[in-house]
């Protein structure tokens, strides 16, 4: 009995601590239950929205700064590569100013366009501007972008429905905080009328991660600011060729969109984009842009 | 004493759950110490170390995702701004394919260059290229992007010591995980001549947060998007000039290059670029970019 008396502390000190590593443990990346699991469970409305969570969970860019530090991008691949020269035109000085100058007259007249034509624009042109965008450079040249464009008028009245019915929940989310009663303000901010109005709705995704051949996950390190960039080429092809957009990051809908669109597990939305020619009323906030000096540091 | 011998367990149980418990407060972010207190302890060099890793938590995405669902990226600041009318130039239709095809050749002539030629490239072609990346959209319209332009040849230099040290370490590590002895071979990865011979580098610097009048931080959402959006057409303005980089995100060296440059502690190194001319004798591996039916769908 004494030896037990002197024992129980002891034996309550490890329990303790067993329970105490394992809140550790629960709380690590990786040991939470994965969202296919949660997939399979949901089923009714409110077992719907944890899932939406855990979905959304995607550390993928935390690891890409813990493992790898510096990346040229293409070297991993490169070792094994033959090399070829490369020798592209080159312009005169006077050219590469003006090019210069030019580009960015062109580029500054980019502005984020709400009010789009239901005018068609061939596929072509499409085609072509998603083309470009894959010519980005990518994190070890693992390319991890899928483009799925969608002009199916009914695929498009779904994506809006998913889209309004999140801001919705959103706004009076915020309505609710900011006490903020100006209904009619509110409601053209959920309404999001171009998804159906625009001729094409770019669903740009990121690949998270690839299956190698043995069935393993292959981690794609820098994906975000890969697809990132590949989409500011995508905005730059969109303003070359008098197209218009409005960049738009529905994350929330994110799973519920890619299980509409029949896209992998792996693939995880980064941007939603309405893309056609601009309505001809169209109007835009009179933001200005930050002067050169305010971006640029010179040494 | 046999009250003693009761409650001595009981105050063991509760000791440990106190452990554990903060054991689980201090693996969540926000808690831990900060960057600016580290920086005022990062004397020496194993002091500097783990400062380093505290600098480059920056979990200012993953709290987007939390709090702003869906956003139209320039809304927040657009309510109150008055609406002006958008009527860009527009192009027929068969100027528009025209135009989408020849941005898709020039982009795809587009390659991550490591040998740049030294001769002198004009200062305002630079400017025009920053300017030009200074149009991408941002969230909620807060421009959160640095580019410090490095053409001074000592800062250069500086630059390339920082960035060759943190290389030799990282390519050693690996070299000891993988049983390399191929030294030639990482030699070639580690050196990055072109830090010194190109006439610019251009470090894109996100700005995490913003500070608000009243001293408090702002949250930039989205800041590592919009920067990289940024960054995409930078390289699209590159390419355009005919100029060539290499797209590098030299993580682990960003915080001492933060102060090498004096950028304030809001800022975190997103790239590194290198940019001039491509040089005469370049050679760049054989890649392929996959083919447009591997990264569209149409539905």
């Amino acid at each position: 009995m004494a030896l037990l008396s002197v024992l129980t502390p002891v034996l309550a000190v490890v329990l303790c601590l067993l329970i105490g590593f394992m809140l550790v443990k629960s709380r690590e990346p990786g040991t939470t239950t994965s969202p296919s699991v949660g997939e399979t469970k949901a089923g009714s409305k409110a077992e719907f929205r944890p899932w939406v969570d855990q979905d959304l969970q995607d550390n993928t860019e935390i690891t890409a700064n813990e493992k790898e530090d510096f990346i040229d991008w293409v070297e991993s691949n490169d070792e094994d590569l033959p090399h070829v020269p490369y020798s592209p035109l080159r312009y005169p000085v006077e050219t590469v100013l003006k090019r210069s100058q030019d580009f960015y007259t062109l580029m500054n007249q980019r502005r984020s366009v709400r009010f789009i034509s239901p005018e068609p624009v061939p596929q072509e042109v499409i085609d072509n501007i998603i083309h470009t965008a894959g010519t980005a450079p990518s994190g070890a040249h693992t390319e991890p972008w899928t483009f799925v464009v969608v002009s199916d008028p009914e695929m498009k009245h779904r994506i809006r429905l998913i889209v309004e019915e999140e801001e919705k929940v959103n706004y009076h989310q915020r309505m609710g905080e900011k006490w903020v009663h100006d209904l009619a303000k509110l409601r053209t901010n959920w309404i999001k009328e171009y998804l159906d109005v625009a001729p094409y709705l770019v669903l740009i995704f990121k690949q998270t991660y690839g299956i190698l051949p043995n069935g393993k996950k292959k981690t794609h390190y820098y994906n975000e600011i890969s697809v990132s960039i590949s989409c500011g080429i995508l905005l730059a092809a969109l303003q070359n060729a008098g197209l218009v957009t409005v960049t738009t990051t529905p994350l929330n809908c994110g799973p519920q969109l890619r299980l509409l669109l029949k896209r992998p597990a792996n693939e995880k939305l980064l941007m939603l984009l309405p893309v056609g020619y601009p309505a001809s009323d169209a109007i835009v906030p009179d933001l200005k842009r930050k002067a050169l000096g305010d971006i640029m540091v010179h040494i």
